[in-house]
């Protein structure tokens, strides 16, 4: 299933460079994610509910191009590793009128508990670890 | 007792307009008042720890001169209002090189148990409640 | 012309105390206001173009009820004064879901240059001045 | 020359979780590069001054352990490979009250003129170049 998560840069998201500040993007891979989770049933909310949580344990980002407030970017996610353990996630994000490479990037993450303990999802939550595996198989 | 919090400005903290974005004023002034806090005896870690928070209820702000990244402003916040229901704090914001007024501004806050329902923290902590009185009438 | 702006909360939006942290909503504003300013044709980016930007000189809100990640918000922004010089913006700022009033707000503005003086924009861009006159009258 | 910055996080850099944010930490990062700067006499402002800037062009950030608002943190930040063309700043992060590692990472950079073209600052300023030269000798 193809997903693309379309984002308007907002004012506040620039820096005195003139251009979004680089902290920001990681923050708009987490909303690609949230909006991804939630299109396939299953928003942060009900992860949570359940009692697990999904904190992310790497990022890695190159910036390519420079947006800035007004432009848009989309954002397209892609599990390329996952075992119920760890799971990694590699991003597509493109300025959208140029098409330009705006970053490379890629997150990792685990699955944890309430207390923030480490578990293996594929044993602790069948609908959250099928969730994913559904995700990573497409 | 005097308290005046010193605070540099950083570069993630400007926007596109080459000065701070007007919406970090009101983080600096919550800086301001964990400080206090903290200093008094307080941190809003034992806050929590005995069961209550103290949300925001209301935020007033006035920009008046602009400041940006290496600048330093003080922050000297100081308890107008208390009766152990609602609070509010008044702050002086002044550029620490020319001594301009950067923003007039005040916050209004009550106290609320961990559901976030409003209580009278008279009735409910008397320590919480002595800090702050303490804080009021010096 | 009736303008709503729709927003869905953020995870990195919310705080410790597990709702929306408060300084965000100004930001909120913000986005409501350049969404509505694209849409009649008024990108941010063109007023700045035009050689103009618009700083925020005052912001008041006052906090209702909690909103939290996955949560909807719909914005409506009204200019309720103007004259060219100064501008105000009431904000009418709901839960999607159940229809509660979340922040009650308004901001103030100006216009000045680039080098942020004061400018009276019906002396210095007809454009500016009418697209804010048709919102406003509206 | 040692350099150790000591940061403490605050109640808004804390999300949901009830720990810092994972994107916080590029923040906090840029921050010890610009007091380094600072104290050797390179500030921010003289280098934009002086026509150029200095870009992140990737970001890596390994996240190993949780603190949240009231705790502090020392980041000891080193030049690890620069030749006036790109340069990369490794990071050591503890938690001050335990001295656990909080994050390993790394920043790249590269300089560019107001433009935001890159430029081999060794060829372009001398003052610059030689600072940087310094802290990666040293």
């Amino acid at each position: 299933m193809e997903f693309i998560y379309t984002r308007k840069i907002n004012y506040y998201e620039t820096d005195r460079m003139g251009v979004v500040h680089h902290s920001n993007y990681i923050r708009f891979l987490e909303e690609s994610r949230s909006y991804w989770m939630e299109k396939v049933g299953l928003p942060m909310a009900l992860v949570e509910e359940r009692g697990y949580t999904i904190p992310t344990i790497e990022v890695n980002c190159k910036y390519k191009y420079h947006v800035t407030c007004g432009d848009e970017i989309t954002i397209e996610p892609k599990i390329t590793e996952y075992n119920g353990v760890k799971m990694t996630v590699t991003y597509k994000v493109l300025d959208k009128k140029t098409g330009n490479t705006v970053i490379e990037a890629y997150t990792k993450h685990c699955f944890t508990n309430r207390d923030l303990k480490p578990v293996n999802i594929k044993k602790c939550d069948d609908l959250i670890y099928d969730k994913f595996e559904k995700l990573y198989l497409d």
